[in-house]
């Protein structure tokens, strides 16, 4: 080849990444050369850093380099709600929005019949014990608005099935600041079919069953 | 934070790169861990290297593991033939299209006023001793299809006025796989500025002036 070995190692890698194609992952490795060299020390040792001293916590499935985690630890934190979600992505996207204060569970994992993949075992029943001694008074089973998440939900749904709480789910609709125009028709079925009841009457905003 | 020091520090760090956001850095981060160690060993121990290994080359400006590189040093290649570019990224380009088999330089710069960058002089004089002495008999001068790519042929073509190779530069025109509908203006200017005799009287296909 005509460029340098560890440049087109360092893009093969960098191709194996999650959304990163031949060009973007060159891209990189040329910008990492750009870059002072301190830059490519911090990489490669936060890296390193990063895989020896993260791991899961035993409590919900964050990630951490201790444990129980910080939002597991936190005295702060409301504890009597639990939020179900499929993975730790979809927990940071809570965390950074700022809109939920309870505890976490994490599944690790979803039920997708065509990729081959389902729920670990020992996390749903892992969160069977987690709900039935934690004395929550609601969880909120938080799977993405997908097939997979869908079965995902029910398959959560029925392992917590005659506990005590109160179980919840997202709500689905459209999505703010987008339009009725450019929505999908899964999404307008979803916003047709969980439709508010706002009429003067009741004067209250509550779900039209 | 709610999660672990590290991965925020790497998210960080990964956000840097060029079209690389937020979420897409976490995401990067988030994949490392799903992945078996070695490869983040890997991509940390090839980040290191790289950065410790990698140099430009002294003719032509590309990187390299050893001085001169492997395109320089290579016998198989046609050695009349120069092809000027703006940087490393465009040489692979071309390398991996397959679709040039002569000699490069790289510039390490363009002329752009916006962004207040201007070629290296020291590139542009030596750019000016080696087609002096390389005998070419042609110089390609691959700049960008855009106003700073514009701008860097002429200041190229100036530097290397009175010389005796014949200088090119690319064409201008369609994409091949494009559509005329889909075409910007600018294209079309070019294919229409540029376009091809292919009348049957001179049975050859060349350019009308």
């Amino acid at each position: 080849m005509s460029i340098s070995e560890p440049v087109e190692r360092l893009m093969k890698l960098f191709s194996r990444f999650p959304g990163v194609g031949d060009k973007t992952a060159r891209r990189f490795a040329l910008f990492l050369l750009q870059q002072p060299g301190e830059f490519s020390d911090e990489l490669a040792s936060t890296i390193s850093l990063m895989r020896e001293s993260t791991f899961s916590c035993s409590i919900c499935g964050n990630l951490t380099t201790e444990d129980p985690c910080p939002v597991c630890s936190d005295p702060f934190r409301d504890r009597g709600v639990l939020c179900v979600l499929e993975n730790v992505e979809d927990m940071l996207s809570l965390e950074q929005a700022g809109v939920f204060s309870g505890l976490y569970f994490i599944l690790g994992g979803r039920v997708s019949p065509m990729d081959g993949e389902d729920l670990p075992p020992e996390r749903l029943s892992r969160l069977g014990e987690y709900v039935r001694e934690g004395g929550f008074r609601e969880v909120i089973i938080a799977t993405n608005p997908s097939v997979e998440g869908d079965l995902t939900f029910y398959a959560v749904l029925d392992s917590l099935k005659s506990m005590k709480p109160r179980i919840t789910r997202l709500a689905f609709g459209l999505p703010l600041g987008g339009t009725i125009g450019y929505a999908d028709r899964v999404t307008l079925h979803a916003s047709i079919e969980s439709r508010v009841d706002v009429s003067l009457a009741n004067n209250s905003f509550e779900r039209k069953e």
